[in-house]
This record gives structure tokens, C-alpha cells and sequence, in this order.
């Protein structure tokens, strides 16, 4: 079977002075290694078969309620023939003349979907399910709904592998898969740093590569506001580092939603308050609370004043004009490190403490605020995620918040697990992933180790976990840094929270697929960094 | 002075409907911020000059020894020209047209050198002192070698900045500088991971911009042997990860040397040995000492063979062939980290111990060893540089050897620096400099605040500190993530190794400067990571 793929012109190049090269191939031979992130039941065989560009077509079932003209399955089948084959249009002879297009036995890859969703977005409860059935001369995709067929075609774009000459194989296989969690999810944070949208465009490609499937876009905070608002364009034309090149217009935005959608990916945004909002008072007079000095002013600014009626005005109409732009049904408010030094100064604030009767408790402060923010969220019929501390210091949060973990160590964080759980709310874990701390050597082991669910509860605590994300925060990270500072090292949660966890608990039996899996990044076009010593077929940069 | 770089087309664009970004931009105009490193004397004035591409030159002085026709200074004008002027090709409208040009006053860098050493190699000897004097209309650059004229080009290119309308100026100053340290290195690692030609090329600019002067190819070890060799091609057919696409061609070798001599650059090859040689015994057979399993051999092979004649006939031969292809004077022969677990093992060797007299003290067997392969590279008219462990281990090495310390903290290696220089070697320093051991932060200020002559020892050994390395071990490192990691936490050492360190002290007053310096190499097309939040005016793609 080996030769089935050279085509004559090819094996007439192998005279004698060759055979030690092709030897050498030979005993190097790439195998295809498994996929990213572990399907839940693969079972394959060393049979193989021949997959040629010319002769390959992806087809929809009979009985797809899905057909031609799916917006979402269409552009995917364009995009994954050239993930398939990447070495295409390098060679568009071959490709063109097609002279041997009669020799060649095709290869179909037929995919059907039962649900017609084609042009809606991915939700919290868009099942992802799907199976494969890879056999001579075809492949079966199943799935219910276009997200699951993505997921699929993108576990038979991974079984696709290449010999040493650029021929392309695949083994009989059987995958039946789901995943783990429904919210599998990547912070950016593009405020300490801007990241140009092309950037942004190619982290959702490789999310869809390793399965995440929500991007959370914390897109403002005290540094910068690259958001340009159509109600409010003073916050970036003020509050953005660049009122012109350091920001993302109503385009840019839409253009990053659409991206992600064919990805099968939700774009979850941030606008973090009533702290991180120092960007957001360039371009909003009387947002922020004025810190005093004694009895004067400071000139500096403090959390987001909680005791006008205008900060709520203007929340209530930002809000409508964010959920208007991203269609997701949640939002995420913040809500974390509010500092109270500065309303603790204020005479405002304080007398607006005393007149409620807190006393001297800022929490009761930060809590009205919250709930204030939290009803207009439900009012504009949007699902609010909190950072944690909006759980840590105050009890009278929604039930249907979500909220995200992001503090301490592994006994801390599973102990909040167990208390946010315990209390009925959804939780997200992203404390163990903040993967933009970086440590020398092969630290995507600690991601790989986490077990989301070990905390002490009960089988209903367990499954209001809905998932968990990656944190790239910006400190030290731009379009310089950012690719090879998340890949591979962001797959590690990726798997883990995929994959089955009985069947993927060893780093070291990880190694091997993720080097693969790397090698494929770095194909792929996807700046990828090295896990060891080695190298790949194909290098980044000219080799 | 402001608006005297304005072209008339642009100032008609300023409408009222502008003068609010006009606003933005004057209080955003970027000043100058220094040179990085810091000149050992620098006086500048806020008085400033227009320089605009269509009227800047650059000329030789009537009292220059080289004239047009030199290779280094006429490619380094080309490239200088570019890089004051990075927008010009975006522009070209203007600069064919040249309409203005008579409205514009011209601007003259004249450049005189003393010696004329164009077609030559720079060498531990090369003077790269300079002076330059920056008025109106005019900057004269002097130096007694083209190497020196290289590094006040680099200067004089640093100096210029633009506004926020991409208008050029410099101001008024006066520099006399020259570097503290004479070998100012940068060690690469082509073994672990393989880094494509265009990569080296990169970070050999890279380099030249922050005054670095010794690239340290450490070319192959352990993992693979890219390098082609013409005596001995199955070093590379059978010890590289690829002997077609992983290697280094005779013509890529000349390719690095020439670009990194055009930019005063040194190119000092390691081959090290006799560890870190596994790749060599894979072409070379009975190179390497097979390692025993009790009485049999167990199938792995060990150091460089050192009882055999052939290994010093094999080494001789391809040091033969290096000199002939490197024309540095410095050849770096390794000699680190040589376990003797297998020597230990094998029959042969203990036998021949027991022949020379040497019982069972193996640092006197690898002492032999390095004394043969000093002779060979002291034969081929070479100096060798050694790792530490050779000066550790054994005390016969000939006093011209230079020895580089690798190991240890601040305590220990300024023993080491004591130790090295009373015994009357030069010295190198690079353990504090091992910059790919990454930690998350401002991990540069370690690297700043390093003091090489620190240690106790008379001024005659301080003289024999030669200068430093900043090492780029390739365990995590390939071109996926090299720049980033190299740029701009190679910048501190590269100041420390050029600048006066008295004024030099203080991290705090180095991060703005290295800030705008690491926009500037953004600028200049190199992906250099952020120091702390923020942004540069034009951040890497497509901002």
C-alpha cells in the first residue's frame, strides 16, 4: 500500500542515487499520532488508504438536513481542503492539469447534519457532539447540529498525515465523540496590550484546531479602551491607546464574531467593572469616582462612582449597545479587585454610605452596584459571569450567574468550587490556567494535571461546572509574543477539558501526540513554540 | 521648529475637522529617549534638525581613508538609509517625484576613517570607537576603523526620530563613545532545534542594533550535526534531523559570516568535544567510545574516544577544514560536562589509564584529550575558548586559552572570574546571562545588574575580562519564539558589556529608554516582546 500514492512522474525521479533518501524517509515516516484533544472513543486500524487532492470531495448525506449553501459547513469544507492538503497550492501544475485524475480512486468524506442551524451562533448548549467512520474510499461525519460536524472534520483533518515524499494517507477509524465540557475558553486581553485583529483571527483558527470554543475578549480595562462605541466613541477616541490605530471598530468586531462563529466559536466579552475601568474615565466625565487628598480632590480617579444615578444611565446604555454587537446570551461584568481606598476617601461616597445605612461595610457598596449592573444584564435577557470575588463578598447575586474562578492554588480553588456549586451557581475555573505566568521548561504539565472536578460535592454540584478557560493576560504579551506564549502550551486545557480524564492523566504519554499535535500547529501556519529537543518535518520560516 | 519638516500637501490637510487628533498627536510626539547602549559621553540639545529622505546623504570626508567602493560602509549606508527612513517604500509617490526637494534644505552625514580595513574581518583587536557630532545641516561621524564608523552609524540612526506625522528629526548633539568590553557575544544553539539561515540573518541585525559583536555558533552537539562538512559530509547526512533541509551548506556558513562581517559582526564556531558529540557518531564510526554493559558492549556510545589515534587524526581534519571555512581567530572548543560513566565502562579505555600511569583519575585522561585538540586548533593558528570545566578540571592549558564561565550564581562565578584571571586566562563571562532560562516579568533587570568585574583581583586581572555572552540555550527555543525571547532581554547585557556602568546602574532609568528602544526594533521589522504594558506607535503586524 505504501505506493499507492506517488504518482509516475514521481517515481520515475527515484533512480539509483536516491535510494539512500529514500531510506531515510522511509524509517522517518510520519505516522499519524492520535488527535487533539483525545476523542472520547477512537478505535483504528493499520490499514490504510490513499487521499488525493484530486480525486477528494466532501459531500453532504442524503439525509443531511444540512446541504450545499450552509454558510458554516460550506466555508469549513473550503478550509479544511487546504488544512488537508497544505502543500496544494505550491504545486498548481499538478493541481491544474489533473492529468492523472482517472488513475486515482476517490476519497469522499460525507457529512451529515440533523439540525438546521447554519446561520445561527454556537450557545452553551449547542451540542458538539459527532462520529466518524473513516473506510476505503469514504468517510462518514455525523452530528447533530454544524458545531459538531466542525468538531469532526477537524479530528479527520487530523487523521490525515503525510509520508515522507507529500503523499497523503489515512487509516481506517472509528471515532465517537463529546465533549467533556460545554464552555472550553480562551481570555485575551486587549487592553495592557492591543492585539491587531489579524491576530485575534488567528488565535480563533487554532482555538477551532485544539476544540476551544468560546473566546472571552476582555477587551477594556485601566490601561486602554480599544472598544470604539457607537453611542459613546470618547472612550476609545480618549481611552484607547491610539484613538485611530489602537482600536477595534463596529467592523473589526463584527469581523472578529463572524470568524469565530464559522469556527463554531462564542465571543464572550468582558467590560469589567465598577474596578479596571481607569480607561474608561478619559472619555466619560464623572464615571469615576474622584479619590480625595483630606478635604480636596487628588485628581485621581477611583472605581466607577456607585452613587450617581448617571454611572448607572450610562451602564444601562453601554450595555444595550454591547449586547446589540455581540450576540452571545452571556456577558461578563467583572467585577474583580475593586479597591476601596478611593470611595473610602470621598465625602460623597461616604455620606452616601451613611444615608444607606452600610456603616463603613464597601462591600455593601461594591454589592449595590453589582446588582444594579446585574438587572440591567438580565433586563437586556443576557447571562452575567462574575469573577469570583463577586461570590466571595456578597451573597444577593442571580442564581443563573455564572461565576468564574480565578484565585490560588489547587486546595483554594477547589474549595471555591465546592462553595459556588454548593450555593447553586454555575462555576468556570480558571485559576490553575493563567497561562501567561510563564516557567522555564515544560510547564503546560501543570495545565495538563488539573482535575476540574476533584472538590468535595455532589454529583449536581459537579455538573454546574460548566467548564473552564485559559488566561493570556497582556502584562508582557502582544502580537510579538502572544502565539508561541498560548500554543501548545493553551492545549493542555484544552484536552483537559475535552477529553475523557480516565484516559488522558499522563503528561508523559501526552508528550508524544502534543509534539505531533505542535508539528501540525507549526503546519498550519500557527507560530507554535517547541516542547523539547527535536525539530519538525516542516519548520516555521523557510525550511 | 515644529511644523518645518511639513510638506505643503500635508499642512493643507489640516482642517479644523483635524485639529483635535493634531492635538493628540503633538502631546503624543515621540522625543528622542536616548541610544541603547548608552554612549560613554553623550551631550544633546533641544535644539533640532529636519531630515528628510529627499535631500539626506551620506558622504565620505575629504580627510577618509576609505572611500566609495568600500563593501562594509557602502552596503551599511543602504541599510542605514532604510532604517532612518523605515516609511520611504510606503511613500514612493513622493520619493520619485521629489517636488520638493529644492524647498528642502539638504542634510549631510560625513564619515571619515582613519584605517582602511574594508574587505577585512573585525577581531578581538578592532577598534570601535567613534565620534559624532550632529549640527545643522550636517553630522560628522569619525572613527579609526569601519567597524567603529558601523557602530556611530548605528547611533546616528538612533538618534533620528519622527512625530506623529512621520516627520524626521535629530537634534543638536555631540557623542564620544567606545565600548567597555572587546568581546560583546551572543551564542545561538543550532543543535537542538534546528534555526533556518534567515533567522540567523535576523537576530545578526538584531544584534548590530544593540551593538553586540561576537555571534557564538554553537553548531552542533548531542541532538544533530547540521552542519555540512566537506570532508566528512555523512557528519551531517547521518547527524542532522534532516540532511536536506536541516543543515547548514558551506554556502549558507559563507552567507552568515559575510552578512554578520558587514555589520562588524565575529562568527566564532563550537565544536564541542568531547561530550555533547552523540549526533558526531552517528556519521563518524569509532569516533565515539561504545559504553559497556558489564563485559559486552551495551549498544551506546559515550565521549569522543581519547585512547585512539583516529579520533585526533578525524578531529584535526575537520578543525582543518572549520579554520579553512571560519576566519575568526577564535575557535571554540566546548570541553563542558564530560561524564565519564562510559569511559568508566569500557575495557579499552581502563586499560589504556592503566598504560598511561593515570589509575583510576579520569580528568587526567579528558586533561590528554583537550591538550591534543588545544595543539590541533594552536597548529591551524587559532585561540581556543573553553568552558570553565576545562580550567576546573585540569591546570595544563596554555595561557592563551580563553575560558568561559557558565555556571553558577553571583557568589560563584566571580570566584570563578578570580580564580580564571590569576592564573593569567582571559575570561568570558556568561552564567548570569543564560537569558532562555525564562521567568515570568522584568526577568531583564537580573541581566542588567550584573557586575563582571565585581570580584577580587588586581586591575591587570580585571584587563584580562574580555567581555561576556548572552547565551540562547535551544531546549524551548526554535524560530517560533527566538525573537521574542532574545529582544529586547538581550539588550541588557549588550549595554552592560558596551556602556560605562557607573551610569548605568539603575534599572528604573533604563526601562524608558529600553521601552522606545524596543519600539524602535519593532520598527525595524524584530519581533521584540513588551516590558510592561503599554504600545508602541507602529506594534508589530499591521497596526
Amino acid at each position: 500500500m505504501l505506493l499507492c500514492c506517488l504518482c509516475k512522474s514521481r517515481e520515475s525521479v527515484l533512480n539509483k542515487q536516491h535510494i539512500w533518501l529514500f531510506f531515510f524517509i522511509a524509517v522517518n515516516t510520519v505516522s499519524v499520532n492520535g488527535i487533539w484533544p483525545m476523542p472520547q472513543k477512537i478505535s483504528s486500524s493499520i490499514e490504510r488508504y490513499c487521499v488525493k487532492p484530486q480525486s477528494f470531495e466532501f459531500q453532504y448525506t442524503n439525509l443531511s438536513v444540512v446541504k450545499p449553501g450552509c454558510s458554516v459547513l460550506d466555508a469549513a469544507f473550503k478550509r479544511y481542503f487546504k488544512l488537508i492538503f497544505p502543500d496544494l497550492l505550491k504545486d498548481p501544475g499538478e493541481r491544474q492539469s489533473g492529468y492523472d485524475r482517472p488513475l486515482v480512486k476517490p476519497f469522499t468524506l460525507q457529512v451529515g447534519v440533523s439540525e438546521g442551524d447554519c446561520d445561527g451562533y454556537p450557545s452553551e448548549s449547542s451540542r458538539e457532539s459527532y462520529r466518524l467512520s473513516v473506510a476505503s474510499g469514504q468517510a462518514v461525519l455525523r452530528a447533530e447540529t454544524v458545531w459538531g460536524a466542525l468538531r469532526g472534520l477537524e479530528s479527520f483533518s487530523q487523521l490525515v498525515y503525510q509520508d515522507g515524499y507529500g503523499a497523503h494517507y489515512i487509516n481506517k477509524t472509528e471515532i465517537e465523540d463529546f465533549p467533556r465540557f460545554a464552555f472550553r475558553g480562551l481570555l485575551l486581553d486587549t487592553s495592557r496590550h492591543y492585539l491587531p485583529v489579524n491576530v485575534i483571527l488567528e488565535t480563533l483558527d487554532a482555538m477551532s484546531y485544539t476544540k476551544l470554543n468560546v473566546f472571552h475578549w476582555h477587551i477594556v480595562d485601566d490601561p486602554s479602551f480599544p472598544y470604539q462605541s457607537k453611542f459613546f466613541p470618547d472612550l476609545s477616541n480618549k481611552g484607547a491607546f491610539h484613538p485611530m490605530t489602537h482600536v477595534y471598530t463596529q467592523t473589526d468586531v463584527r469581523r472578529v464574531i463572524e470568524h469565530a462563529r464559522l469556527r463554531g466559536i462564542r465571543v464572550v466579552p468582558e467590560f469589567d467593572s465598577p474596578g479596571h475601568t481607569q480607561s474608561w474615565g478619559k472619555g466619560q466625565p464623572d464615571l469615576l469616582t474622584p479619590c480625595y487628598r483630606g478635604p480636596v480632590p487628588s485628581g485621581t480617579f477611583g472605581p466607577v462612582n456607585p452613587t450617581l444615578r448617571s454611572s448607572y444611565t450610562f451602564m444601562a446604555k453601554l450595555f444595550k449597545e454591547v449586547t446589540s454587537v455581540f450576540p452571545d446570551s452571556f456577558l461578563h461584568l467583572g467585577g474583580d479587585e475593586v479597591d476601596f481606598t478611593c470611595w473610602k476617601s470621598n465625602p460623597d461616597v461616604r455620606s452616601f454610605m451613611k444615608q444607606k445605612g452600610f456603616g463603613t461595610d464597601f462591600y455593601k457598596l461594591e454589592a449595590l452596584y453589582v446588582e444594579n449592573i446585574v438587572n440591567i444584564t438580565s433586563a437586556l435577557n443576557r447571562t452575567s459571569i462574575v469573577w469570583q470575588d463577586v461570590f466571595d463578598y456578597h451573597e444577593k447575586i442571580p442564581k443563573d450567574a455564572v461565576v468564574e474562578i480565578w484565585k490560588g492554588l489547587p486546595p483554594a480553588y477547589a474549595q471555591e468550587l465546592s462553595s459556588i456549586t454548593k450555593a447553586g451557581h454555575r462555576a468556570l475555573l480558571s485559576a490553575p490556567w493563567y497561562i501567561n505566568h510563564i516557567r522555564y521548561g515544560q510547564d503546560w504539565r501543570d495545565s495538563y494535571m488539573v482535575k476540574p472536578l476533584n472538590f468535595s460535592g455532589t454529583e449536581e454540584q459537579k455538573k454546574l461546572v460548566i467548564g473552564g478557560e485559559v488566561c493570556m493576560w497582556g502584562e508582557y504579551v502582544d502580537a510579538t509574543n502572544l502565539s508561541p506564549r498560548l500554543w501548545p502550551r493553551a492545549c493542555a486545557a484544552a484536552e483537559r477539558l475535552w477529553s475523557d480524564e480516565e484516559q488522558t492523566l499522563s503528561t508523559d504519554a501526552a508528550l508524544p501526540r502534543l509534539t505531533d499535535f505542535r508539528c501540525r500547529l507549526l503546519r498550519r501556519g500557527i507560530r507554535a513554540e517547541p516542547l523539547d529537543v527535536g525539530y519538525c518535518p516542516h519548520e516555521f520560516q523557510g525550511v
